[in-house]
């Protein structure tokens, strides 16, 4: 199996499917592929969230604002997946929490591809002529190291959200991300609101719920989304409209 | 296989298609994750003019303003066809379709999928926590009743379309969908137009035409769907805008 | 393996699916479903680009303005692939680039598809009613020419993009498509940027570069995107807003 993400739209990710395609057999799934353009942070984030729920598979990953500059391509390896994806860290939230959900061998291994720069490849679309086939090569390997052009390394580019301050009556932090329906989510983990009925954010309360459905259509509310962060929402609107929030402001809460 | 269809947007749609190819190796098709958002009527809709299409299946649906209240999670099962879904209604005028379309047994059933409400699954993704899960173990079931915790009841919300008021000299009727091209579909059968040239459509004479370019381009026409009812269009414009219809608005015809 | 490609959105491509699985066990792969409504020539492009890169498959397109008028439908067969489309020319473009890349036999040839005009079909559907179900009896069939329902014709509509002129000092072309990175691609060859540093786009001067992060986020540039034609480009923002190009816009350039 290889699943596909990436900010690209129509349809490229199609002809990075065909090219796959002349080369294995393979299962192919989408993840996404409207991920906020060249937003290396929110791929970073929502990978981290679904690629845990697949089977161990190969992932393609191209949200690549570097395509054409010497940035190297990758594979990361944890918990049996294999993630090719630019060298920029949008593949390493989610090998972590691969490793860390693994059972048996946790280490995160990274290799990197080679590829002809400049010369077979174009420099505007890496995602048709250098990760697309390095995916299909790295699927059908039976070893990530066993793939053609496939090397170790010991560097690469990392990538982490930033943390939260969490105190006694309160926490700061920051929008990673806001989803489809308009919920704004931030860097700070829902215990916070573990036994709270309400809480001031950035100044004004806002009631805290289990689910959307126990407000009003229209009215909003502080929960915690599915990743398990705390999350501002509306019933049946946008809570980023709402609570004024876009991806990186900053939220204080108090309570 | 098992079709999947929300209002999701993206990514959320790739963690229901992990959570399902961990548990069983069904052949996936989307049916559409961009439903109007929490528009049960609306997916109501277009899943029983697209469901009916396939071979028998099990659908996943997730179209669920009350998650993570009291509702209940259930499977219809129709015409040899299996839907996983909230019981909000969002099944049932599919689920008639399908058993009108039967060969054989044209019954209707419903069974009720247990779940831990609160525990083990989310309070805001029951799409991954509840419902992929069970579309799995209904997909691998030789009867829907074998599936683990699904059980036959006789309760379940219903969900019906407006009927239309249709006289000797005139129609009225509800705008039910505007689909992706602008088209304003009533709940009005498109037979009502046989042998009409033009209709008043709420106080204004309209053409009636059986194709969309028999009109100009930017000219409106009145015509029948591709799912048999009234529906308002523009040549190679929006329909919606030209008549000022939108979903719920009241349509009267005179001819 | 059948590709699918249309204008459709969402759900009516589902619909095909269904339509495609009732009748056979193929593959099936979405191109794009977004191409801009009833644009043809924006079709043909992208057509062009991406199904070379498939292996030999049987490709359903649907971008048909003229759906329930006179003209055929057919099956347009070059390089080992068959594409199943309303005879509007959006095949045409993508049938020589197959023909050309083809080894061996580098014929096109073009088959008419009889459906029944106005009984069976709907007038706003053929994508589900016509061309489906013939897309699938083409999969299936060894040759084209056996499918049922499906004749050799020698008359069909051709689409040819138009020709750019290029001098000594300059070229001048016509914006063909923006893609959904917002860059503004011309009907001109990339090879005319060779060696330059920059370019007069329509009296400004532009930076040529190899690729979008050589310039500065928000920064303008003329590169050659990877279907090989020159683009209008700024990197990590959008092109076509920052040259005032739209498609068919007329674009001179100088050096």
């Amino acid at each position: 199996m290889i699943t596909l993400a990436s900010d690209f739209g129509t349809p490229y990710p199609a002809a990075m499917k065909g090219v796959i395609l002349r080369q294995c057999d393979a299962r192919l799934v989408d993840v996404a592929h409207d991920f906020p353009r060249q937003d290396v942070r929110a791929a970073a984030f929502w990978l981290r969230e679904v690629l845990p729920e697949f089977p161990p598979a190969t992932h393609l990953v191209v949200v690549d604002p570097g395509v054409g500059t010497d940035r190297a391509a990758i594979v990361v390896e944890a918990g049996g997946h294999r993630i090719v994806a630019p060298d920029n860290g949008v593949a390493l939230p989610a090998a972590r929490r691969l490793a860390a959900r693994a059972e048996g061998d946790d280490r995160i291994r990274v290799y990197e591809i080679a590829y002809d720069d400049g010369s077979t490849a174009s420099n505007t679309f890496h995602g048709r002529d250098v990760f697309a086939p390095a995916a299909a090569r790295v699927h059908e390997a039976d070893a990530v190291g066993d793939a053609d052009r496939v090397t170790p390394t010991e560097e690469w580019v990392d990538l982490a959200f930033p943390d939260p301050e969490i105190g006694d009556d309160g926490a700061t932090g920051e929008v990673l991300v806001v989803d489809d329906f308009g919920n704004a989510i931030i860097n700070v983990p829902g215990s916070v609101l573990d036994g709270l009925a309400s809480v001031t954010v950035n100044g004004e309360s806002a009631p805290v719920r289990d689910a959307y459905a126990e407000m009003n259509p229209g009215e909003r509310l502080v929960t915690v989304g599915s990743h398990g962060n705390v999350e501002f929402a509306v019933n049946r609107g946008r809570g980023d409209d709402a609570f004024g929030l876009g991806v990186g402001d900053d939220v204080s809460l108090s309570w």
